[in-house]
């Protein structure tokens, strides 16, 4: 049993971490810590974790999170490095926030601003050699939510050869995506019954992720144009992800491709010919469920995947990448179904 | 006050047209029919019109729907024609179905199967000399939910000749535009909770009219890859278009062509800079709330647009046609206001 | 034309108030002040009203209200007083708040705490005798929701003396009755998917509101066990209200006491035996829909009742009670149709 | 390892039976059989249980069934009592559906009509006494989900003494307590933005259970008024219960009974004072989640209670009582967690 801390305990990443850890039998689960919601019992803030209900959140502090064998990061970018720097590396620190995803200083300070904290070693097992590249990691940069489902809705037809380099995404997104944030829009009043656009044009901070993603597989630059949408709903995200296809590529060939590529991969489910993924698949799941199909009218090929953004998209991405670190089987403590309906 | 009879009166067209045809000045409600619904009252299946609750429901058949000097047709595609043959010239027949949108017999053919019934005026008022089009017209065809939405989000990047002729979209629509269809994927225990695609890869068949509609304002073949997908909510429709830049295309240049193509349209409004579309602007309303950018990193522009599928997309959409076939104020008795929150 | 003014019209009930008043033939709007939304455009807080979108905020001053005919204050409780003290008696005030609704101090002390500000005409047109204490009428109290529901509901069963006084209350409120709020619980994430209880155990300060009323029209003491639940919708009030029957009542004497009582209103409407409310049926409307029945098993009246929390629950109300202050027509600009589905 | 099958492996209840038994670690699964679904595989139905995507569903017949140690019946009420008649005492048999629940013949006729098909011990192991009924039974009834929520939330009171017995009880369900039953009003469309009385005035089924239930617990007739509600959400039950207050009792002795009756239960929780449920904190989980107080004003106990309707509701507490029957863990398998936000 590894001992666990979670900072960032109260917020939405920080539940789910908890919730899979507790069911884990791999972990036992050691401080919890948050900013605002220090003194404070857990239950108070996650009353769906009743086994923690009277749990104390610390203040996160080097001093909580030291001598836990791995510490998971659930704070608002910017935060990590720091607290990072003072745990050893004996310890595998995790971080879920932005700081340590991108490999390019410039799209870094693009995208966000600031110092560029450095590059992690990056927490997506599927993309192709990662899993090398996670194997006795003490350090791990837990991918975006959005970036995950992009890149393994469209790394199949990247490594085959098969789509041109001129990406369009379109998402749509449940509302934990946003975090515990007060702001108006999140509100359940503004939310249920309504669609809408945000971070469009390009502007979208988990844009550099999917061409960083998408471009290494491909061997060459691939350009997202990216545009989340906010759904009424808690939990999931739904990718639509179009591309040209190559010359010559047939919907027996994409399949193919497709089959080929996630055929022995433990999470990713390419469904039965036909069947489209719906977010419900995947509620609560590490899993993704994907479709892939050509337009032959207009010469696309277009891939849709399903995941939940707090599990696959975050903390049980998080966990079968901790997994990897510590020589645990992969999809160790983590759900494969979904809750539905 | 013209007498107005609504063909499909229980079903969710048929009473968005009755609720707004029961506050418009110019109409007065006659003959109430459909198909299984026969014999019961309206009440019954349009709770929340409670005026017509005691109404009867007659069987569709062209007596019942002779005699008045508007019939509305919300029959499911394939039925209008025959409906239409049996009304005289001096009924204006309005075709909420699809029967009698598309030009081109071979996209009919290719997309929805069997005899083309031929084509009516097109009832969309904004598409550059369809007001013209719509003057005295005896026949209208209705456009189809998504057509109205992306020709109206597109339209004006096309007549200033600014967008390239390769299309994405990836709309996102409420349940309801599905019609009160007894399908398990409908049920609220699926659609609750989860967003889900279907159609993909250009089978949807509202795809050749969108490319007809973009064709004939671009002047050229303008091509769609759609993807639609079904999200947690009634009514509502955000479709996300994305077109090439064409050469030396600018943000500000990009936006006047829309300030200039929209500032004289009641129902189209463009969002202030940096204010983004959701569906809730537009609920219950024959509105449409447009926003466009640049994404220069990628060259692409991307319209994003809300409407409600029910109002401006089908009902609303119908009476303003037939406010200008009838020679009246075209925004005569629709609504200007969104319900929210 | 009046001209009306609203404090408050970045709010939830400002915005609907706005809604209204926008198609009202007999207002013209004038200042709309707010507080910490002073100096924005309206178009940022409720982008559903495009017509309005443009208008700047005020500060909530006598000065920015002074010199309107109407002035409707839908501010936090507690602050419609002092701005009352400073508008003649030549201005109809309208209070959406609970500062004037109570008679009796001594309650207001215990639900509220604080000086009782006094008590105004009370809103509601429906409750007996009501409809002469508002006609001329310079200050208006408007009912909260929840005693808007279920007054309604129960009090035919009291005027004919068919109900004992021992009344259990359970109420479910779309999230817009709890306003714009930035608390934790409001957010999306959280209420959607959920149904939670709150204010329980004659806490809620409703509370006394709804006896007030029920024991005006049984001319005897009614107490209320009321429950609250939030449930996944922004807007609508179900109230299911349980009441002992009083001997010899009967299925029908107990309709027939309801069609009597309910024959005449323009906005209540009892459904047809064996149809029971939905809030979707007075969605954006200023309509009630009813039904009651005897479950003889138990000797118990089940009422229940569904009304738009933020049309007939606040501002449709408001603005019927300014109708008969005014000598409009209590119907003039008021919605008959829910929106639906 | 016991092998179970599950009949009605295509609906709701089926669909929660194997995502629960999938990580049981006492079961394997075996026949899966449905009626108008047989021949189809399973994924079709039920995508989010990838592991079992491609079994095929087998015609429900007693020769599919026989041969497993367990079989979990979730048919519609009426099925039950001839497919257990063809199985042997060695299969231990769970009957979901309603045919076995009621001790009283006549509350069967006047509720559900038809013969009684006899009673089966009762699978709510929380009824005082019920545990060792449970033990090495091998033909269980699972209670209703409705009874399940409201006999959790009141027996405590009735065990002490504390409660009158003239019950009032409103309920809100999430649509899949309806099944995947295709009728239009659980249409999304419908269900979304809306919440609906039905079965009102003591003609809900799951009435005479209920009754039957607390007037075990209370050695005396005790009476439900009842009044369900649908509330817009897939998933749980909230219960609001009012019961008159014995004389003499004081929140602390009703929070004392409470703590005492509760204590030593796996999956009751007595939240702390001041926080109420919620069913997202059961999301998914065989826990409810309980609040209780004293309303001192009008004499009542208000106790509520949320589950899930499909985990301790049906499928959970099915699994439980086999548990207990089988000589197992009683919490063996039982997920402790809900799944939020």
């Amino acid at each position: 049993m590894k001992s666990a801390a979670v900072a960032g305990a109260s917020g939405y990443a920080g539940g789910e971490l908890l919730r899979l850890l507790l069911t884990h039998p791999g972990f036992e689960i050691g401080a919890l810590t948050a900013a605002s919601s220090a003194g404070t019992t857990l239950g108070a803030h996650q009353p769906h974790l009743p086994q923690l209900a009277g749990r104390v959140i610390q203040e996160t502090t080097a001093e909580a999170l030291a001598g836990h064998e791995v510490v998971f990061l659930a704070l608002p970018h910017g935060h990590s490095a720091a607290v990072a720097a003072q745990l050893g590396p004996e310890t595998v620190v995790v971080d879920c926030g932005a700081d340590h995803r991108l490999a390019d200083p410039a799209a870094w300070q693009e995208f966000y601003g600031g110092e560029h904290a450095g590059t992690w070693p990056y927490g997506l097992p599927e993309l192709p050699g990662q899993r090398a590249a996670l194997k006795d990691a003490t350090r791990i940069a837990v991918p975006g939510c959005y970036p995950t489902s992009v890149t393994l809705a469209l790394f199949p037809a990247f490594a085959a050869g098969l789509a041109g380099t001129d990406v369009t995404v379109v998402a749509a997104s449940g509302t934990s995506g946003a975090g515990k944030s007060l702001k108006p829009n999140l509100l359940g009043s503004e939310v249920m019954g309504s669609v809408s656009a945000y971070g469009v044009g390009g502007v979208h901070r988990h844009t550099p992720e999917m061409e960083q993603n998408l471009s290494a597989v491909a061997g060459e630059r691939v350009t997202v144009s990216f545009t989340p949408t906010l759904v009424p709903m808690s939990r999931g995200i739904l990718a639509t992800c179009t591309a040209p296809a190559a010359p010559g590529v047939t919907r027996r060939s994409l399949r193919e491709a497709y089959e080929a590529a996630l055929k022995d991969e433990p999470f990713l489910r390419l469904l039965p010919e036909g069947q489209w993924p719906a977010t419900a698949m995947t509620y609560g799941a590490n899993t993704a469920a994907l479709q892939v199909t050509l337009d032959e009218r207009v010469g696309k090929i277009v891939a849709v995947i399903a995941i939940d953004n707090l599990t696959k998209g975050t903390a049980g991405g998080a966990i079968q990448s901790v997994n990897l670190a510590l020589g645990l089987p992969e999809e160790l403590g983590l759900p494969m179904t979904g809750v539905a309906p």
